[in-house]
């Protein structure tokens, strides 16, 4: 019951955030080359800025984001709300992303569906969204293109490159790919690679998403999508984004309450209603009515094919090319990215000669924790 | 590459003993008082036995099958092979539970769909399947049509009564509800209730079968039904089945190699086809062939729905109640019903008087440790 009235509050807070007046700004450029072979263009990639780039353009901090996230990792008008941008109190004047230090950037993500070219987008030689027709692209692509960003807001050093999740890839990647303008670099809840679990739990989120009849093998209208199938597989991804003991803590078998909501499918529910299901219903549905399942797809491919190994003779060889300091935080009950492999990640670049550093967020709430734990987080990448 | 030839075999395995004679028996009653409420009949049970009941009908073994398992634990046929019957290996002469020695039975439960009653079984009512007009059915309701069974079969007193997973549901409950007819009881891979995350998965699991169109609200014609919800079902719970370390063991990043199957959507492959993903279609696909989607969902359902302490005080009342000897079987890896809560779960009837031991299998193979870990199980069970 509780949880119910948490959420409603978090959507009303982005919806008032999202009309308000934080500039969305775009940057359109002609082609990149793509790691698994072509061109692909004209590409736009939206982006927010906060704090001012100082005239040796070397105190810019990249903001990374998480899969179905958006460039709006901070809003100046509710700096103390934690639900009106999805890194709120890590960011502004004084925290530890200090907008008075640093000129502070968050892109959309290529593939993306919050201005960012992406499968929802039009294509130029068709005048139609790509959907399926968009190409497969990678987290180094992603990195390639913020590259090109980087460069249009004359940044010739970032101070820091960070993001948890898909955006702990993208640090990581960042990293390792351009380690003469990456000074430092966090990596959260990610790891070189995705386990097969990890793999397995996003190609059920992804069958089920292509098993809905309105997906239409990619081509439904704006508007129109497979609500019900991305509701379903968002379902999956929010168990795996939190913990067996942090579910427990929060919804333990209790029976729904109130602020009921349909299930996706408008079925019987057997006998019960829990409150798990129903939280589960209603962060189904607010995906599906905030998000492009074909962009879903692509970028969740995106995470499961990152390998940073890719195209060097070994993994080490690649982690070798780190010049950056490095921080590599993992989550104690994150089921995803288990903090395990992330221990043994920075092990690895601290074995080869790298400025790593490992801390683990004492969390029961799993992956989620890189979106919750505010002062655990802050406290861990003073540390850097 | 070798996972897909086993499981080839299985299946051949599985069809020719299901061909060989093995004699499957049935049981009808007229009617069974629910625990949520109102009468149901007329009910068949099916079971199959093996060895002989003595004369004074105390020797009998009690085996309770998993979720999609059926009455044949056991194929005399083929006693050495594993894939021939569920828990071939366990069961014979010689083994532990000895088929020279003891009156074995397993029987198909309430609900499912290896010849006892359940959702595709014709209503006499209407001369149709029941469909989802099949009543909401507890582990408690398949418990008291096993006792009629029981009783049919002159079976005084029950040596043992011992399961996996829903199974272990099963046999907390008859230590529960008829403590004087159990003299030992193993509970493996099994709590007094379900966590909120298994709660959750298995609400994924159901919203994707009732998601597919071909399941008509329950209301498929025989075979027709709704194979690619049913099958993503699948993929999910065989991730939940196993361990993120026994998944890394087994399919790593691997590519898939050969014996490709078709996804359950028919949808692209997204750049990769990872022999993960593979895998899960396999299972998905041969589940979806051989089982009931709304036997599916009634049956998952009775496990979200059964708490043992129902109808009691508390929960120490209704463990009070328990007069056998009592085994609890975790598994250090499984992600459904974690270790920590069965041993805790054992801590408590101890705590109360109860003669309880625990044993954990120390098994990378998750939840399915149960139906694996043959050399370890019988150890563990030998100790009572």
């Amino acid at each position: 019951m509780v949880a119910q009235l948490e959420y409603s509050r978090v959507v009303e807070a982005q919806s008032a955030s999202a009309i308000l007046q934080n500039q969305l700004y775009t940057y359109t450029f002609d082609q990149l080359p793509l790691q698994r072979g072509g061109q692909f263009g004209p590409i736009t990639l939206a982006y927010e800025t906060w704090g001012n780039l100082n005239a040796q353009g070397d105190n810019a901090i990249l903001i990374t984001h998480a899969l179905t996230g958006s460039s709006h990792a901070y809003d100046p008008h509710y700096p103390d709300d934690p639900k009106a941008a999805w890194w709120n109190l890590l960011i502004g004047p004084g925290c530890i992303f200090d907008t008075s230090r640093y000129f502070v950037i968050c892109s959309n993500i290529l593939g993306g569906c919050y201005g960012s070219t992406g499968p929802s987008s039009i294509d130029p030689h068709t005048g139609r969204p790509y959907g399926m027709r968009f190409p497969i692209i990678t987290i180094r692509d992603m990195v390639h293109a913020q590259r090109k960003l980087i460069d249009h807001l004359q940044v010739r050093e970032l101070a820091m490159v960070v993001g948890g999740s898909i955006g702990g890839q993208q640090a990581l990647e960042w990293a390792v790919t351009y380690p003469e303008l990456v000074r430092k670099v966090g990596v959260i809840a990610a790891t070189a690679a995705q386990s097969a679990q990890a793999v397995a739990f996003s190609e059920v989120q992804r069958q089920a998403i292509m098993a809905d009849p309105d997906w239409l093998c990619g081509d439904y209208a704006p508007g129109q999508g497979p609500a019900t199938g991305l509701a379903i597989a968002r379902m999956l991804a929010m168990i795996t984004y939190q913990s067996e003991e942090g579910m427990e803590l929060r919804f333990a078998r209790n029976s729904v309450q109130c602020n009921v909501c349909p299930s996706p499918t408008i079925s019987p529910d057997l006998g019960a209603r829990f409150d798990v299901e129903n939280y589960l219903y209603y962060q189904g549905a607010q995906l599906a009515s905030r998000f492009d399942a074909n962009s879903y797809l692509y970028i969740s491919r995106a995470m499961d094919l990152y390998d940073v190994s890719a195209g060097y003779l070994s993994l080490n060889a690649a982690l070798r090319r780190i010049r950056s300091k490095s921080i590599f935080i993992g989550v104690r009950s994150d089921i995803l990215f288990p903090a395990a492999h992330i221990r043994t990640l920075a092990d690895k670049v601290h074995a080869i000669g790298g400025d790593a550093t490992y801390v683990e967020l004492d969390s029961p709430h799993g992956h989620d924790a890189f979106l919750k734990e505010w002062h655990q987080l802050a406290e861990a990448l003073h540390q850097i």
